[in-house]
Formats: C-alpha cells, structure tokens, sequence
C-alpha cells in the first residue's frame, strides 16, 4: 500500500488539489474505477476542527477528512497539531477489531496530508438532528452498548497483556491537545468567568452565578478532572456526544474520535448520556401543544436505561467468559467460590463506573449550556423564555449528578429524577 | 559534554574496560583528577539485576552501575532491556529537582553503555542492614517523609499542566518489563502454585495454602494490581523497600529507582511501609534474650507513624501553598469557603492514599514471605521455628491489611494492630 500513495509535503486540500490526489492515489483510483460519472468532490465540513470533503462518482462515495493546523473554528487563529488525525484513525482502526459494524470503514490514510477516506454514510443523518425531528431510534441502545462494552473491554486490563496496554495508552497520551481541551471546556472554563462562557441571560444569570459560586461543585468537578486525567481504564472516544454519531433505523456509526486518550470508561458513557439527557429536555420546548413530545420523552429516558443495561450486561460477559488480560487473571479464580467472586467483583466495578458515568454526564451537561461549545439542539430553540426553562431543568438535575457520587444508584433513578425534576414552565 | 563521551557500542564492562573508559572520559577524568593515589576499581553489585563498580582514587569515588541485557540473578536466562537504566536515571533527575540532598548525585551518563556513574555513597549503608543491626535512623522518617511529598507532589497534575504530566507519564510508561516483574511477583505468583514460590515450611504451609484458597484476599490484591495499572497518580520510585535506601544516622538517599513509573502514591509508601513492618517481626527472631529489641521494634512502629504524618503534612501543604497544576486549578477556588473546602478536598485526597498504602504494604508483605525474592532480613533468621513465627505473625497482619479496604483509618490503627496481632511463641 505505502508504494502507491505520493508522499507530498502538507499542504491544504481544495476540490482541484483533491481531485489530483485521488487521481495519483492507486487505491483510491481503484476504489473510483468503472462507469462513467464524473468524479464530484464538495467541501462539507460543519465541525469546529477539519476539513471534510464528500467525494462522489455514481454510487460509490467516500468522506475524505483533512486535519488543518489550526482549529476551524477559530479561522486560524489557535494553532493545533495534525496529529490529531492519526489519533483518530489508531482509533477508529482499534473500534473495528470489535465492532467493524459501528464505524465507517477506512479506505486510504495519508499520515504527511493529515488525510483520512472513510466510508461515505448514507442515509445515515448526525442522531442530533435526528432526535430533533423526533425520530426513534429502535436498536440505537443495543448498538452502542455493545460497541462501548466491546471496545473498552478490548482496550482494558481484562483483555491485554500489561505491557501492551501501557505502550498503546502511551501512544494515545500524546494526543495531548485534544486532551487539554476536553480538560479546559468541560472541567474549568464553565466554573470561571470566562469570556468564552455563554448562557441564555437573564433566563439562567442566577443559576450561572449559582454554579460558580458552588465550592462542593467546583470540588466534585475538579475530582471529576483528575479522574480523566489520572485514570487509564480503557480507551475512550473522548467526545461521544449525539453530533459524534450517525445512524438510520437499522445501522449505528460512530464517527470523529480524534480525542481519542486513555481514560475512565464513565466518561464517554456520561457524554452520550447527558447528551440524550439535553436532548430530553430540550424537546419540552419544541412542542407546539403540550406533551406533543411525550412519546419521543419516554423513549430518550428508556434509551438511556437500555443503554447501560446492554452494555453492563455485555461487558460483564465479556469479563467472565474472554478475560485474557492481567487484570483479575483466570489463573487465580479457578475454582466455584472464586468464580461467584469474581462475578461480585465484576457488580462492584460496574458500580463504580456507573458513579463515574452520573458525574461525567452532568458534568457534560452544564458545559453545554453554560460553557463555549453549545448543542445545536437547544442552540435552535428560538424563543429565549422556553430555552431557559428547558436548560434550567437540565442544569438542576446536573448539579445534582455531578455532587451526588455514587448516590445515584441506578440508571432507572436518574430517569426518575430526570422526569421528577421537570415542572410547568 | 557529549563530545567528550566516548560512543562506542554496548559492551559487558570488567574493571579492566572500565578503567580505559575512564580514561578516555573528560568528565569522568576530572572527576578523579589530583592526587598521586591509583585508580582502584571493585566490583560490588549485589543486587539481582546489574552490576555495580566501586570505583575510587584517594578521596574521591564513585559507584558505577552497568545495566546487563538480563536480570544478573538469572544468570542471563532470562533477557531484560537495558533501557531500564535510562529510566532510573531519569527517575533520580527528576528527584533531584525537588531534594536533591536525598539521591544520589548523577557524575556521568552514557546511554550506549548503560552505564550510569553515581556519587559513591559513605559511609551510608543499606537501610535493611542497619535495621537488623538495631540501628535507630532519628532523621529517616522526616528525611523520607519530604522525599515522598515532594516528589509525588511535583510529578502529580496538582503541579503539572496536563500535557505536560501525560507526556512525562507516557515517557515511563515504556518502562513495562519492570512493570511486569512488580505485576507477577507482588500481584499474581504468590497467590498461585508457581514453582518460584518459596517459604518456611512446614511452619507456613497452612497459612501458605489459606492464602491461595482465598477468593476475598485474591480479589483485594487484585484490585490493588488494576490500581497499579490504570491510576497515573504520580511518579513511584517502583521498588521502594529498605534495601532502596542508604542512610546514615544523618543523611538519608533513595537509590535504585530503576522500577519507575507513574502509578498510585500508595504504592510506593505501602512498600515502604510493608518493609519496616516486615523488620518489626523480625526483630522478634533476633531476640537473644526476651524483649531484647523492645525499644527498636517501638522505634520501627513510631517511625512508620512519624512517616506517614509527615508526608501527609508536607502533601497538603504543597497542595494548598503551591498548587500549580491543571487538577483543582486555584482559579476555581479562591474564595475562603472555597479554599476551606480545598483543605477538606486534600483530607479525602489522603485517606485515599492512606488505604492504597494499606492495601499495597500487606500485598509486599505477602510476597515477601510467600514468593519469590524474599528480604534478607527474615532470611537471615537461622532458627526455622522463629522464623516461621514472625513470618506467620506478618502473614495474619499482612491479609487483614490486604482485605480492610479503608477499614484501618489510621496509621496509629495499624501499628496498634501489629502489637496485637503479636502472640507469644
């Protein structure tokens, strides 16, 4: 493969520059060939970071990503590394060993171009803005969970020798830009006065002024940080929201994982979760009458609790049935009594991430609507009055998420209080 | 100082080799330069994985240390990488940034070689030798106390920026095939039937056996080993017994931190800890006549609870006085309610250590007198009958520490229990 790709130095892809790439590329001539359509590239990249063009000729397309050195969003101006690309094609590469099913296919990768061709999906649609138009999502929960158990369990201590999980976390840790990010946006920026920091005023100044001034908040945040930064259970997306996945009906993708790193599994299950947590209370202010939305409500809220069931019960399998790695090895658990220990172990663990998932996921809730990157899916909510109050809800039961600890003690609780904490605007 | 380092391909040094080394090395002939006296060069090394040169001319010395491309105690059976002196060069580097009076000077350095000239130090002897002697250390505690705050404190994300702690942790984390050994060895071979094991037969073999046949003191000591895997606390020295410290009544040096790697603060105090309680059984065989070694064994327990006071004192201070990392940033917490809540922050921080250190102390205990490479100062023992019965006594204390989780909540807690635990023979 190496023979047919042109290794250029960097430069910043246009359509015309791309078209000449494909053109010398082999195993993208190859992947083009035949019929007779023409070969038609669009620049469509709404994200904050890369470049992304939709390469089409007839049926077969390809998603081909290019990573500037700078952020997009910032039209220059924050200088980033390209190797972020890497990162996310190590761990789009990784995704694939266990669930080929939940990730576009890679089709060509050029490490000097910071060049990444993937799988074009269709008719998948970004599951944000399929859950603002209300669509179900009947097998999502059952997707994901088994694509969260099986790539965490695969990348953990259960199933990789020592020395080989400490050489590929290693590897990931470099990817300490995408890192710092998570650590600013989510953990810091929010409980400070900065600039960046935007809010739907005067709705939630007092709630804002709240959160800052909440020292057992700022405190169970910050424990949150280290916890990211410290811990090394498996390896993480790192920005799992419903913008970082595509699907249909039937068919499940994740895409993006450029902050890929390292960390406590709690944490991608918390982004994905508070996210369908702001999905459910953003969708109160989309009704046009009352409980228009309810149906699509109970849906969110049981899609969260199969969502955990699934992956619990699948990653406890895999533990019990597959462990390979050093952690817990089988060696020491052969007879009946140790077995049923190691199934109590197994409980206690995940108890432990579940408490990590509560925090990560309110945590993820209150940078949404207080922080610098908002969610188009409250973002849209176009009445001031109505956005308020549905990011007000979401910022109660936040804090309590964050502050609680463990005392959340199941997924059917959070669901509760989630409903609960809802009243009439 | 590269241009005066000879490079040369690596080679097996003798003190022959060594000496036309020296001589062709500028920092190291100004080092011995002046004085009529030879060059005398001795083979020490003791030790299972290196060899060690005693190198002097008059006054002046040095201790030279070659790794060899295999654990020396296995006679070159079993190959390990040289790199493993790079990292306890940088291990002893970055300890001397912070208290350089507790290592070892660095006088030269040369990659190619393995070789790594170290301040000789005298009249300083092993720690574990002066303990069977009787020898009291007044400053050790104090000493070991600070060598312990400060460097966690330093290498920990409450002083470091994120990337740059993840980098540092990254650079370390290539240090695996040590990280194995300390994987097996404390983890995983004592608890199973490998031919390696060794013990004081047949006084242990009950005890031996109950070990291995249980499932809660095999699922404890695994946890403590998923900890030592996946929590990048802070940089460990690795292998921190009382045979990794030479002291006089004075001075007090770390040496050999060859095992380094990020992990949980616990460890490296538990080891510690584990060793002094180990001596504080023995000193019971070393009793010509009854209580002969009272006041000792009452200075081996003050000591352990003068250690642990003082880092913790040390470690809160650094942490509230010069905070300058990405973890509880002082941004967030410069109210005086928040800076209250910071000092309750930095307790639970270390009542989390202290269990760690419990944890971890009874799992060395274990494979000290259960495993593979065993302490000289319980070797030494003649008597088996005696031996067997401090070993025994360390065993019971060694699985209740293994087993309390945060059950024992203080350091005075668990030297009251070791007095307890203590039976007539």
């Amino acid at each position: 493969m190496t023979a047919s790709v042109p290794s250029r130095a960097y430069a910043e892809l246009n359509e015309m520059s791309l078209a000449a790439y494909i053109a010398e590329t082999a195993e993208l001539q190859a992947f083009f060939a035949g019929g007779d359509d023409r070969l038609e590239i669009t620049e469509i990249g709404d994200g904050n970071l890369n470049l992304v063009f939709h390469v089409r000729r007839g049926r077969r397309a390809l998603a081909i990503k290019q990573a500037l050195p700078y952020a997009r969003v910032s039209g220059g101006s924050r200088t980033l590394t390209r190797e972020r690309i890497h990162f996310e094609k190590l761990a789009l590469e990784q995704a694939a060993r266990r669930t080929p099913e939940h990730v576009p296919a890679i089709h060509h990768f050029n490490d000097e171009l910071s060049l990444l061709c993937l799988e074009f999906l269709e008719p998948h649609i970004i599951m944000r803005k399929g859950m603002m138009a209300g669509t179900v999502y009947p097998h999502f929960a059952e997707h994901m969970a088994r694509f969260l158990a099986e790539g965490f369990f695969a990348t953990s201590d259960l199933a990789l020798k020592a020395a080989e999980k400490r050489l590929m976390a290693a590897r990931f840790s470099r990817n300490t830009e995408l890192c710092e990010i998570t650590e600013r946006l989510i953990f810091t920026e929010p409980y400070t006065d900065s600039p960046h920091n935007r809010w739907t005023s005067p709705a939630l100044d007092e709630a804002v002024a709240a959160i800052r001034a909440d020292t057992a908040l700022k405190l169970a945040v910050s424990r949150l940080k280290l916890r990211f930064m410290t811990c090394s259970e498996a390896l993480l997306h790192g920005d799992l929201h419903t913008g970082s996945i595509m699907l249909t009906e039937t068919d499940t993708r994740v895409i993006d994982p450029e902050f890929a790193v390292f960390g406590p599994m709690g944490f991608d299950i918390g982004v994905l979760v508070g996210n369908l947590l702001l999905s459910f209370f953003a969708q109160y202010a989309y009704e046009r009458e009352p409980d228009e939305r309810h149906a699509y409500r109970q849906w969110i809220l049981a899609t969260i609790e199969a969502l955990w069931d699934g992956f619990a019960a699948r990653f406890a399998e895999l533990w019990l049935k597959e462990q390979t790695g050093d952690a817990f090895p089988a060696s020491l658990f052969d007879t009946r009594d140790a077995r049923a220990g190691l199934e109590d172990e197994c409980r206690l663990c995940l108890e432990r991430v579940l408490a990590d998932t509560m925090g990560f996921a309110g945590a993820e809730m209150i940078r949404r609507v207080t922080g610098r990157a908002q969610n188009i899916d409250l973002e849209s909510i176009a009445d001031p009055a109505r956005k308020g109050h549905s990011e007000g809800l979401a910022l109660e039961l936040a804090r309590h998420m964050v502050t609680a600890g463990g005392g959340i003690g199941s997924m059917k609780e959070l669901t509760s209080l989630a409903h609960r904490v809802v009243r009439p605007r």
